[in-house]
């Protein structure tokens, strides 16, 4: 088999390890925690379906790679829980020795496109980057309202945190943001799973 | 909030369920059974990392698509094994009511569009199509391997079987099928892993 066709099934092999990663969100139907791969996988379709909502015009081909690659990473670094604030001081620096050493083992023009779009996904300038962080905060948060707001119950979080996070939200679809994501925090903040 | 996104949510929340309707196929690492979001994930990003030797050019954007999607009716209608020929027998009538409830959970122009999509993959007739099957069998198919056939020889898989399903792959990739596939299967059998 030819060097090039080797490097890329070494890399598809590699990260399906995505798998094996999960998260703190749960799935729907108060079901187990959720790995990396699903999680990337209905991000990469909700964004399809919801791009008519995304703030500004976007390649949506760009934004579902986009989807699919970005915890590529985890595979090394694992999943570091978006209000666990000692882990996310380490992040930045776990992630950048895991993304070198998988994305390696593509071909050099491959591992340099993925790179790109993974560092644009990350930089939060591109419309692209906007509308799939959108998606990254709204997934887990329609996951967690449909299970009455456990993953925040569980973990005490607070509305500053949630709103921290989510206000990012609006960058990618002010209409979502509006009608969906500050409806949702509302509601579970009344009802006392995320706590004021 | 307005019809047409509350309608796209529940789309978004429904196909949740795809991440409980397991494969045959089992992870890498000898690891449970992969389930269907898993899958069309690691397909997806498979697609795209590896198009350049599909047989003719492809819409990258329409492959990955169909990719998320083509297991959709699955929540429904279940895994049918590709070496089930009792399952085989039923399985259009299943998905075919499975795709009438789940895609009409949709605003009308996305369920056209989606089921649209659905049917094109189900075809076998475009480039996309070709393609997107020809991933639908590569990635299992490394998975497997990585693990030795245990699949194969679990299942006491013919080479006749599996040729039958993978003789396919050439129309979406004949180098892929000829330098991966044709390979593989020919080395699995010599192990006694497939027989003969």
């Amino acid at each position: 088999m030819d060097e090039r066709l080797k490097k890329q099934l070494d890399f598809a092999l590699e990260v399906d390890k995505e798998k094996n990663i999960f998260r703190q969100t749960h799935l729907s139907g108060h079901g187990r925690n959720e790995n990396d791969a699903e999680h990337a996988w209905h991000m990469a379709l909700m964004a399809y379906l919801l791009k008519e909502y995304s703030n500004e015009p976007v390649d949506i081909a760009k934004v579902m790679l986009m989807c699919l690659i970005h915890d590529v990473v985890e595979i090394d670094a694992g999943d570091t829980y978006a209000y666990d604030a000692d882990g996310l001081k380490t992040q930045k620096e776990r992630e950048d020795r895991a993304k070198e050493r998988i994305f390696s083992l593509l071909p050099e023009d491959q591992k340099a496109d993925l790179i790109a779009l993974f560092d644009e996904f990350e930089a939060y300038e591109t419309p692209e980057s906007k509308y799939a962080h959108a998606m990254d905060n709204l997934q887990p948060l329609i996951l967690n309202n449909s299970n009455g707001g456990s993953d925040w119950k569980e973990h005490g979080v607070t509305s500053s945190q949630v709103y921290g996070r989510q206000s990012k939200t609006k960058l990618g679809s002010e209409k979502l943001y509006q009608e969906v994501v500050d409806k949702i925090i509302k509601e579970q903040i009344k009802k006392g799973n995320i706590k004021e």
